[in-house]
């Protein structure tokens, strides 16, 4: 079971994905002509020789060296994450502190005399995999360590063991999704967990920050999957027994998800598998108020349908994945299975679409989930939303998503909200319109988790400034109705305003005190979710 | 919303449940005659006036002292849980260490001056709710405090808000289960969290101990059901956000979720509760050969047919329930929603029982869960079974359950290695031949939940030495075959030696440390979980 070649095509060092998939300078100057105020010819991409790269303060030891690079370009695609601050800031040759090495261990014992090394010296150290974070999860800020290491996985990618019995995968933390995906499928197994950065994100990205999966309902969140996990802390190596239940003591490998590479570097982990869905259906349903929408949603999530895809689009979301042109909400219904046909289900959540109001296309069903014209429409638009963000960006746009949760009672008023709010700040910002628009990416029985995408035209060099300002106005409207600062994007160090009002201080105490014991000379990923 | 008066039958201070529905000195020697070698006649009910109570060795300040009670009866019924460990020391007149106070806070605000005060003086606190603990979670061992405090939280038994658009309800932590149920039945919802131990067991014990429901696939944990927590800790209250699902940082409800009352008192919580179910479906399938009985159950568990109820009652434990008198296996199958006809569902899972040579009774579907002969025969002995086995203990039985998870690979090996070992252990320890059951109660797509009674004379006087012995063999083959100490009876004083063992040192290293940032005068439980 040997790694896919997933280098094939060029990585961007500043921008998403991979340099050809990048949009041309005049597909920049089109995206930004749709932005009234933005600039009259994109910024021009950055090149790595351009950056204030300098000798790196740190030399690791001779045994380590083979695994330790300083290599310019390398330490620039090190430095930061992808969200657009990042971006804007790699456009504006003004990016973060760029780490003085790049590491790539290949066992656990690497990461351990990494990690040994690193505690020895006083090098922070920045557990690294697809580099997809946006919220600056990757990159150091501030001076407290006169060096920086960034701790990059990718070399650990492999699938190790399969228990097909208890459909259970032993995986290395390293491993790119398609990567790992790439293994299972001759298995006839698949971890089915498809986040929007699923090419440029790693599994154990996804366990350090709870990544959310593509699927709407049932088991999403990566932390379901876990059945054990292998972590190597400054502390000593922590191994979780694989199992599919336990209720001994608190969940051990509950507090290492979501501790965002601050405990301890997650190398490996069991995970639970699945068959390959062959059974698939799918529909779409257009709605002429986002109200009644919301409702129908709620009643689909409260059922035991439990449909994959559960996607409402607003009028403007929906517009502009080319779902619908006429104004409408439109919910993009997907069903699968592996074991038996779907249609009956999706027939059953239509059904209680119309009853709220919604106009349903005639479902699709079969082995192809994209045959329904909105649902491909809106799929494309997905995978490409990442790249058109950096294309505006290019035009000195201000273009970032955000992502919450709530519980249903609230979710209309805190929808309301933040479309009102956040438009305001951005316009008084600016002075330019913005655009606020909100999609629903899961639903639980409980509530929801709303999606915004907010597009403004910047001031020309103050972009980080004006998205600052956005995004501080953003935390606010969150915390005042008790929204989560992050369903599946991560606290890092962007979202740690939230966090801190957010967090039950007792848990900061527990979780400060934890931090001190794992990773007592504090090298570890400074400045994320504690200090 | 007033709580039931779930007082009107007396509680047995000793044994299980009510004393009304004890086995009286006819039924127990009916019982011993099943097992060679008990005693002739029942060991007397136990008083509370012979145990050794003496004055208490703390008192409270005049301001707690509404709360707090001496009185010898309470005090008898506050030493230990209901483990059989705990029934036999009782009938031999060598109880736990018998609290030398019990506390009825009403509000957080007692709690927590509860809890200062204790902290200065250096009192024991035992948080307290059903008193159900099979583990030896609720008694104080050893002599590190001069005074021990059993703190009973069954007066915080309200349903104090509910959100109908969520299915969310706030519920204080000291409701039994019977209390809570009796204050959603009029909004038409359930918590639909049925452990064996309902009529006894806390909100506050379920959350504490990351208790199982009766459910045997699904959200079945306690865990899953948990929107937000409040718990009062001896450096603060903590209270969570009312969230569907967040990635921000590890989950702090994670944390306290099977703390064992060693981290802060659950005073109260948001949880997820559902419709009423209105469509069932329910049949049993007699297999003659338990391994493919196995099978069947991890086909079905591993299909998206996801059933109420799929419990698997190897020969022994079929006979016993009155399921089947011919030595097959049965597996129980049951199947509920609130929103369509289960029907298809069951009938899918029978085709999937007779592809691993199950021979299915014809299924019956409606409203009445219990027409099925042999599914109510269980349910009946299912809730009567903790009686029996005091009865059996008034003979001087050796009579206990433990229960274990593993993956699938594992767990036909897991299996046979317990029967064999624990018979021939309890056969060595007593001389006597020792009957061991297993049934399975929950089912994962990676794995089930074993659960084992084993009952064998014992030696008269001697039953808690046997026990020990018996349980010592049992918690070395769960290690050897890395299953798990406990799937949902929790850890307690009981398990600590296999819980130690399994435990991950670095994860042993963070709780330890969170135990002292939040409990600094080391009150809470001490002895459970961690020193």
């Amino acid at each position: 079971m040997e790694p896919a070649d997933s280098a094939a095509r060029a990585r961007s060092w500043w921008g998403w994905g991979y340099t050809d998939a990048q949009p041309d300078d005049a597909e920049c100057a089109a995206l930004g002509a749709l932005l009234p105020g933005t600039l009259a010819r994109p910024l021009p991409v950055p090149r790595v020789a351009d950056l204030p790269i300098g000798r790196p303060a740190a030399t690791p030891p001779a045994a380590l060296a083979h695994l330790v690079t300083d290599d310019p370009r390398a330490r620039a695609a090190h430095a930061m994450g992808k969200a657009y601050r990042d971006v804007i800031r790699a456009l504006r040759g003004r990016p973060g502190r760029i780490p003085d090495l790049v590491a790539r261990p290949a066992t656990d014992q690497d990461v351990a005399d990494l990690l040994d090394w690193a505690g020895g010296q006083g090098v922070a150290v920045i557990p690294f995999g697809g580099g997809s974070s946006v919220v600056g999860g990757v990159e150091y800020r501030g001076d407290a360590h006169h060096a920086v290491l960034s701790l990059d996985l990718t070399s650990m990618s492999r699938v190790l063991e399969i228990d097909p019995a208890s459909r259970s995968a032993r995986i290395q933390a390293g491993a790119l999704g398609p990567v790992l995906e790439q293994q299972l499928r001759p298995h006839g197994l698949t971890l089915r967990h498809f986040p929007q950065s699923f090419e440029f994100s790693t599994l154990g990205g996804w366990l350090a920050t709870r990544a959310g999966g593509h699927y709407a309902t049932g088991p999403t969140h990566i932390d379901d999957f876990v059945q054990s996990l292998r972590v190597i802390t400054p502390a000593g190596a922590s191994t979780s027994w694989r199992l599919p239940a336990s209720g001994a003591g608190p969940s051990p490998d509950r507090l290492f998800l979501g501790s965002e590479g601050t405990l301890g570097v997650i190398t490996e982990a069991w995970l639970r598998v699945q068959e390959r869905p062959e059974h698939r259906a799918s529909a779409s349903v257009a709605f002429a108020d986002f109200g009644q929408a919301l409702d129908a949603v709620r009643a689909i999530a409260q059922s035991d349908l439990a449909p994959a895809n559960c996607r409402l689009l607003d009028p403007g979301e929906a517009l502009l994945a080319g779902a619908s042109p006429d104004g409408s909400s439109v919910l993009v219904l997907g069903f699968e299975s592996a074991t038996a046909p779907v249609g009956d289900r999706l027939a059953a959540a239509l059904v209680l679409a119309r009853a709220h109001g919604g106009r349903a296309e005639p479902p699709t069903a079969g082995r192809d989930a994209g045959a329904d014209p909105a649902v491909g429409a809106w799929r494309s638009a997905f995978l490409r939303m990442p790249y058109l963000r950096d294309g505006l960006a290019r035009m000195g746009a201000v273009v970032e998503t955000f992502e919450t949760a709530s519980t249903w009672d609230r979710l209309p008023a805190l929808i309301d909200a933040v479309r009102t709010e956040v438009a305001a700040a951005a316009l008084k910002a600016t002075g330019h319109p913005a655009t606020v628009n909100c999609r629903l990416t899961h639903a639980y029985p409980d509530g929801a988790a709303p999606y915004f995408t907010v597009a403004v035209a910047g001031r020309p060099g103050d972009e980080v400034a004006v998205w600052d300002e956005i995004k501080a106005v953003t935390t606010d409207v969150l915390h005042r109705h008790r929204a989560t600062v992050t369903h599946h994007h991560a606290v890092g160090r962007d979202h740690r305003p939230g966090y801190d009002r957010q967090r039950p201080e007792p848990f900061a105490l527990a979780l400060r005190a934890a931090k001190h014991a794992l990773d007592p000379h504090g090298i570890l990923n400074p400045g994320v979710l504690i200090d």
